[in-house]
């Protein structure tokens, strides 16, 4: 399988080199920058030195066609919607990691990204890989959109609770931290280091357009529509998200409830390790790595279960995903070449 | 006005010496170490070299007596229990800043501090000292109890809220993070750098023996008993906490609404700044100083409101907080030897 | 005294702020940035908020000597070469932050810094006002050049030992390493949070344009021309410079031998502070002050010295000596306004 | 191949299960623990959750004998020294990463480490496994030394520029800078957060073990006896060292000759990767990954070179290269199970 990467100068384009490069059945044909083509990879990324000394390709759809099957795209918002039809009329797979495509209302899209929207029936066709709820339905297609960094962690910690009817809809609370690379590699004062370093920053409070994606996902688990409050910090990390959720209790639940409903819930999916009861993931137990870790306590004091999931935001968030889904959608194993212990300490 | 200091080695104590050592009504005539007695204080923390060259003294009521006024107690839970007692039957004025005191129901103290209490006269006869909301009680008195470092970034963000009704008492839930100083200088494997650094650590969830003491200001500003979810983070930083805190709005306010409601509540207190409309308080924005930030975001789609506030945990949290309740248990203005701008970057 | 800040959104700027709002000689008059006048600055610094919420003027000579005595220049390398001369010819006292005036020789900086230099009895004027060196010197005078970070901290460790000829000028080797603030708070890949943290990166080596105001004032001090080889490193941290420096012996001196010698030399000296023998400073011992630290081992085996020093870079290396040479200019104190403990932890 | 590692739950010994668990010619069949047998590791390590599931095994040399062909001994200094030979004794080959074998004279080791050293005999038959140079004189052979974490950097630098004779033997300095992993998991002050966050702090200046390990090698690369001046940082990141190294030139060479003679004298050997001119390495650039990344600066005004060389410390410099050594033991392509590429960012 021949794959070209769209964008492979920013961080989840480099991430999804570390993990294909690897990869058993795939070559890496195509590295591409709309910024930086004519130049060498390895010149930006000095770490990729001899081990991919590519030159980066311009963004050329017939050129991706002759040289790949599957094409990567891992561009900023707004840039996939014109680009993904493109690809997509030469014939080539495509799994888009931007967030052009995961929305289903391009009203929504409209209103929480400030972009024009892609046409409804592309909107419509993609498929959402959240890997573990959305597996089936990503093999064979030839055009997946990846889930967000945020909602990969949300989802996965609220899905089972909620499908199962254990935790009210309408009290879903989310406090969300990430990692700095999470805003990828462009240059502006939130990611300058003298302003992160010792520093703890919320943005986007109540507004950030992972919360449609959220919402439209738990409406399809809960049956009916789910709004929920959500804050994004930014952290004095790199990598790593975390998603503390809060929900009142629909019954008299206790943590190893949670503990059994969620691991029989994610029995055989290899990505998902729920923590034995009384413990918590951090972000570091995943880091470089696809797992997502949760963890839980009921207080019984408020009827309040609190839920805890971390994911590493370049992998499991974007990258790592987004391989995941390849081999899903290939009906290859889904951990294949993906399946490396985290980078502890 | 002589001050001994009790506990000079941990963060807490070398805090109320970089702040007391420039304060006009002030002069450190003791610091006092269980664990260093008869070790010079530089030793232990070089940056005190040249500044402060005492040599650590035992702790002995008698001799703070005689070469002090006022006692600050920088101790350990359980240390304090027994300290205490024999520093104001010598006459001593005391601020405590272990959490010995803060609770009125020895019983909480047991169930959440797995200490003994201390006599329930003794606990009835401490002042609570959060500065903003009790700093009548304070003047005059012989004891004050500081508050916790978590209690005051949440009660300086929820008080005036809940005390006008705004919102719902029983929907309140509370994140807190917490930078790695709040632990004190104690090792262990939770303060080891490779484990804190790129990390993100939830710890004590729903277990924090902060609760109770949040739970007993909110019910005396609240009118009737409050239960809140309480649950902290270990953050990658040295300093600072951040609260994130959620509730159900009791009515149609807005952000601007709670901007005016803080803005005149906190009236003429220094020490609490409101943000504008729009903007919310980052940790390193109070780096090293007493103030406590507080940001709003109300969402209308959930009929929540978010409420951020932020302080220096070993400084408005701790130390900082200490002196400003001497100064107003003297009479002082309770800015005095505290004005410093946060460092920053 | 009024004073006016240049560059007042810079880092070097924000902290002249933070020591002359409590300087006890001293008013700020007129914050000024050439980018963001007519912008609040607790705008872009919200550490500021309720503190200073003046206005940013533009850059105007004329309105500056309307409001003020003394300017401080914290402007970019060749800013400082134009509006200098025009701000000493309306009769204003300039203390310049940047480089340009620290090479006596035009065609040293033309080589070093790439930009025309300013004319040579501009040069020859400005006063370098590395305060423990040249105190005297400053006393009185119109116009003081500030000393750049690494020569501060190189030339204070390095001093001594040079003019007492224990040291050979020959074999003298400088290994820095500087916190990013150091680069101030523009934006670029260098200064972003994601490549710096977990990362330790060389740069500018031997090519640092503070090679030639290091061997200008050695080679004053020594007497003969000095070359050294220095090189620079960029260090996952956001404030803190540590010079590492080698030299070959010229006698069988012993690390107390150094003690005493620096000790002496610098008695009196308030920010200097020699430390023990055997021991060495860390960073964050002078972390947010004025203090520079300096320690020493001599290994017999190899015949030669290492010694280290250490300052906090934006204030011994920037703002907190620009406002020392204010204080020798003026007569005062030199501690005045500048007395503070560093903070720690 | 079945593999052993005493020392499991130390930073190296979770490195080695790392790449040992994917490496297609070992099977993991002990894990062992002094201190923690008969627990999980996963419940002290819980990334390896779900993926290293075993319980601790205590130090027992039959038993090790009964699971395993090949033991990895990650041990304290002095442990191994008695540990060592009861696993030569019953047929079982050993890597050890502890620093007891690394020194030919027992005097030198008693010096510099503090401890009894192993007897003579023992410290004559354990192979240096510094894998670029000793490569060939550890095939086949029982048991190897593996190298230290600063001689492993420094030594690679230095080698071929010493080996040419490029460099004054007599002049060498190393500034070496370290991650706080390189101390290990042990709890004490100075791997405490708060105080190594935001600090550099020199340590063991001119005192440390890895002075006489670096000079043993440097004399039989060159010839005759060599002794070097070496400062060591601690650096606050998890992992990571850089060595900055100054030497006299002892003719006119250019970087360009530099890049030239390193390319040459390396070639065929993956891990080391000399950077191209004008370029240095970064640590991060090999974080988690086995490389030796090395880059050169002449200075024509000096008539000094600096090499500039990184590791990561927890793979190049213990756990990866003791793996690299297994495969030059066993006649195994020396990157079996270690060819990944650098975590970035």
């Amino acid at each position: 399988m021949k794959v070209a990467i769209v964008g492979s100068t920013g961080y989840g384009g480099v991430e999804l080199i570390r993990f294909l490069i690897h990869h058993p059945g795939v070559e890496i044909t195509s590295v591409i920058s709309a910024s930086s083509a004519g130049e060498s990879i390895a010149a930006g990324y000095p770490h990729l030195n001899q081990i991919l000394m590519d030159t980066l390709d311009g963004v050329d759809p017939a050129e991706m066609k002759a040289k790949a099957d599957v094409v990567f795209t891992a561009t900023p918002s707004g840039v996939s919607t014109k680009l993904v039809p493109q690809l997509l009329a030469v014939g080539l797979k495509v799994i888009d990691l931007s967030g052009d495509f995961r929305l289903k209302s391009g009203e929504q899209y409209e209103h929480w990204y400030k972009h024009e929207p892609a046409p409804a029936e592309l909107l419509q066709s993609a498929v959402y890989g959240l890997s573990e709820w959305y597996g089936k339905d990503v093999v064979g297609v030839p055009f997946i959109s990846n889930p967000g960094c945020y909602p990969t962690a949300a989802l996965l910690g609220l899905g089972p609770a909620l499908q199962a009817g254990w935790i009210d809809g309408d009290s879903i609370i989310i406090d969300g931290k990430s990692g700095v690379s999470g805003a990828g590699r462009g240059v502006n004062l939130t990611s300058h280091y003298a302003e992160i370093n010792e520093n703890l920053k919320p943005y986007k409070v109540n507004r950030h357009q992972h919360i449609p994606e959220i919402e439209q996902v738990l409406q399809d688990v809960h049956g009916k529509p789910v709004t929920v409050t959500f804050t994004t910090h930014l952290t004095p990390m790199t990598r790593g998200i975390m998603c503390t959720m809060y929900a009142k209790l629909n019954g008299s639940y206790a943590d190893h409830d949670f503990v059994q409903l969620y691991s029989e819930h994610y029995a055989g999916r290899r990505f998902v390790r729920v923590r034995p009861e009384g413990t918590w993931p951090a972000t570091k137990e995943v880091y470089g790595s696809n797992y997502c870790d949760i963890g839980f306590s009921v207080d019984k004091r408020t009827q309040r279960v609190t839920i805890i999931s971390v994911i590493d935001n370049v992998v499991k968030g974007a990258a790592g995903q987004a391989i995941q889904n390849l081999n899903l959608m290939m009906g290859w194993d889904e951990t294949t070449g993906l399946s490396y212990v985290p980078v502890y300490p």
